[in-house]
């Protein structure tokens, strides 16, 4: 049977490496601070605000949220996104999307200064992450697969990566943080005409394709690592990855389950985003 | 026996397509035209403008030089490319770099309207290419690959093509290239472990790791489309390439040679992006 490898364990570790950051910087006077601009009510959104700010009390970093009707209109949202780039105060800012239909997204997006975009919503995060250059960061979803990795040791050097699914959101940049840590990379997609052996030959499976039980038995051999990206839901509502995790579960060597696997983890990420931001805005790196 | 794919060949189509697109554009009363900014005398610089004139000639797309001084100021070099800017005449400008060492090069870089960035030098092109979208354009070298395989009728959907260097400046724009192709694309690169078998498996291998004969037999299979984007001198000062061509001759279906191959095809393109920025702001696609 395969190793799970659990948010819950990566999650602990990360908490007490973060705390004990965030005890260095208040120590210099530097108190890393999430501000989250929120429009409206949207449930999800509010669900992942609540998940964030638990882990911000967890590591005792500083949220200061910008509550705003759904009806804002579009200089006042921009309006506080100026706020924030001004302010030293706030280290990193998450914006939820989507936005109302009468806002310009776009323009929002890149109103954010690029330093304090701890999920990738700007060009020059998208940048940084394409060029292997410290602007900005990786979306919180990219990052955790690294981080999961790093925690359970799977060295990256070398190694022939597949990832299956080329998103811009996914696919792609993890494609290129994965070349950064110098591993062999193949991206598959609706188009690869031979899925299977492409994924049978990867020492490292990662499965962003966000289509319910893709990848099974006949994608996965033995000694695999596999970081199942996938969150989907079943009729019933239940939470199911894009790995059929029963088939992969007796084959691999390791894999992330779903629930309790890469989704679990984004929040962890987007404080530590918030922590390094912190440091570099103050010179500490 | 390879068939070799030739610039000669690929220039020649193209030069008709663009002859008639900028004829086309003409009698709309549209001229497309090159702005070239060069600082300084370097023969390299001087070689590749006398070629990319050449080029404009040949299909009948204007061109003007603004030839500055090597001890030219920041603010002059920069009020030039303001002036290409705002000027709706040039339609895209070719920066020769590397720039003086008195010169903030990241500056100049960002100046230039990415609308009008035909080889890739701002961070908006590079958006573009990441996230495939038609902000600005590829790099011209990148570029010519593409053309080369298209000229040769090369379909690369569900294509396995390997890229061989992961660099910012071919390998892996080239891979977010043939990913939107519908490729299935592996980068291998210096860490990989065993390239040889990498390649292999390409159905096209496109080969840009700036080494003189890195890749030859043992990396090579029958059936294959090898494209080599090297460009290397040996003591005598002769043009090597990437591969070794006799013996990849012998095995492959479809070969670039150096010279004569990529490298000769990047001028062509640098027209062609000229008039394919001329229509974009013309709003004609």
């Amino acid at each position: 049977m395969a190793r799970l490898f659990k948010a819950a364990e990566v999650n602990a570790a990360m908490r007490e490496q973060l705390s004990a950051a965030v005890q260095e910087l208040q120590a210099k006077g530097i108190r890393p601070t999430l501000a989250i601009v929120r429009v409206g009510e949207r449930p999800d959104d509010l669900a992942y605000e609540r998940g964030a700010m638990r882990r911000c009390e967890e590591t005792g970093v500083a949220v200061e949220r910008f509550l705003l009707p759904a009806d804002v209109s579009q200089d006042k949202l921009l309006a506080v996104i100026d706020e924030i780039n001004g302010d030293p105060c706030y280290n990193g800012c998450l914006i939820f999307r989507p936005l109302p239909r009468t806002i310009d997204e776009e323009a929002v997006r890149q109103r954010l200064s690029p330093a304090k975009d701890i999920d990738c919503i700007t060009d020059g995060s998208m940048v940084g992450v394409f060029a292997n250059l410290p602007n900005g960061f990786p979306s919180c979803v990219v990052q955790a697969c690294l981080e999961i990795l790093d925690h359970y040791q799977v060295d990256l050097t070398g190694k022939r990566v597949t990832v299956v699914g080329r998103s811009l959101v996914v696919g792609k940049p993890l494609a290129m943080l994965l070349l950064a840590r110098n591993a062999t990379v193949t991206v598959c997609h609706t188009r690869t005409k031979d899925m299977e052996e492409c994924c049978r030959q990867a020492e490292v499976l990662v499965v962003a394709a966000g289509r319910a039980g893709l990848i099974g038995a006949e994608h996965l051999s033995p000694g695999q690592i596999v970081i199942d990206v996938g969150i989907n839901f079943d009729e019933e509502g239940k939470m199911l990855g894009d790995v059929r995790f029963e088939e992969a579960e007796a084959i691999v060597e390791g894999i992330t389950p779903v629930p309790g696997g890469v989704g679990a983890v984004t929040t962890m990420v987007l404080v530590k985003q918030v922590v390094e931001a912190a440091r570099r805005q103050n010179g500490l790196c």
